[in-house]
């Protein structure tokens, strides 16, 4: 296995981790047992990859390799003993933005990949960035990170787009993908230290 | 291409483009930002159809060609700059309509060349015609078109049922398939115009 | 057909039926209509092992057979005319554990028949056991089984991990499965009995 290959592999792990984390959270402040804890964190580290695999007719990434399940389960029985308090919410919200950006780029990787085209790869890579934290607060009874109106998704589908943008005009994916990571990566820094948000639908225009 | 295929073609861009509009303004109640307008009227527009294609096993009809995403977002960007206020919540209604009868039909049609028996194509046209709207209502947080007690699904078995009893009987696809879309179009539009609903379970029958 | 497949079978049905009386039920406490009736028991029937099949890339098991939808259907409208003050919550709630006692073991059973490791057939026996009624209860907007205290996902990760354990120290899949099912009814009959739960998140450790 080469460097690159390897780090990717351990890439891929800590994304799952971090977001299996959140999942775990979100089971914490509802005061869970420690098996729906398992169950969030499973959902939410792998919800994302899964959806991504199944809309582009791949085997499901952790089926034959069930060692990111125990990864998530591994992750929830973390936050489970060592409580959440040491798990500072400004940490998380770090480690997710991570795995965001990671996942923005490796989904659209596994699709162009796969031979998706560009557009769909990009789709995949925003799925694969958001789909798991979605499902996470659908079955969680959340407003889910798609009604807030902070930017997250918008970070996901700039890292896809600088991903499969740079990779089109010629660049190695190891560039791309540096490059679309420090993208949504930038971006979601600006609107967790300042608030960026994009601007809402203007009221006005509902009425008439 | 024949006439028939090109007809169909613009008639199911047509139903994505209406599906993906009435996602794209459930963004606008909510006061959203334009990338979750992309969003929601991606997942309404083309959720029906995925959900299709991923149960009967056929590579989901946008990966490939992502045109149909690409309509999606220039409806959510046509909602986003026109306003909502032109957009006559009764103009959409009836363009929801159209699209349910026709989504009834092409999903059952689908089904049928790919192999599956008739109540199975049924179910197919169903799930095509109603599911893109109950995820957008579930990601949106709104009571969800299954709960709510006016004729919608009920149109689209309707349409269904037509459209594969006929084929079954010997008609034409093209025959079975406009009978099918003006039985499911004809029972919305009483639906829409005059209030009608099926009855609710008995109250009475819950005690005991 | 051999006596087991055929009693095999004969239990698969069984649980399809039992999950679809529990959907039409959500949907009489709700007042809602004949057909989503039907729509509700249908999703709730085949939910779990509809998901399973994604994800370890079986085809549906509906789709060739719908058989198991007319199952669901019939359940539907056997709900709807004899009302639901003859189902008696409790007949319901054992007919449940039922259900997913041996869903937990042929979900596990048909994920390691594909060759699947053993956490992923555990695995997938937990959400062929619990799928269906968590996408019911989010359809239905009710509070999901994954957010009761009560002992239930637990019961189906007891058994399908009974079922999986015993498998791998090679017994036969007849005993191993008996003895899955049995620990997964045991416990969730405790669960109902006596009021079982898991210990929940120690609010303490949320503080800090």
């Amino acid at each position: 296995m080469s460097p690159l290959t390897l780090a990717l592999t351990w890439l891929d792990y800590a994304a799952v981790a971090v977001f299996g984390a959140t999942g775990a959270l979100a089971a914490a402040r509802r005061n869970h047992d420690i098996v729906t804890f398992g169950f969030f964190a499973a959902v939410t580290g792998v919800g994302g990859g899964t959806l991504r695999d199944l809309l582009i007719g791949a085997p499901v990434f952790w089926v034959k390799q069930p060692a990111y399940v125990v990864v998530c389960l591994a992750t929830a029985a973390v936050v489970w003993f060592t409580g959440s308090n040491r798990w500072r919410e400004s940490v998380l919200t770090w480690l997710d933005a991570l795995g965001m950006a990671g996942y923005s780029v490796v989904g659209a990787a596994k699709a162009e990949q796969l031979g998706a085209p560009p557009l769909t790869a990009l789709v995949m890579g925003v799925l694969t960035a958001t789909f798991g934290g979605v499902v996470r607060d659908v079955l969680a009874h959340e407003s889910s990170v798609l009604l807030r109106r902070e930017i997250y998704v918008s970070a996901a589908v700039l890292g896809a787009a600088v991903f499969v943008g740079l990779a089109a005009a010629g660049l190695s994916s190891l560039a791309a993908g540096l490059a679309g990571f420090a993208a949504a990566l930038a971006l979601r820094s600006c609107a967790i230290l300042w608030g960026w948000q994009l601007p809402g639908f203007p009221q006005r225009r509902l009425g008439g």
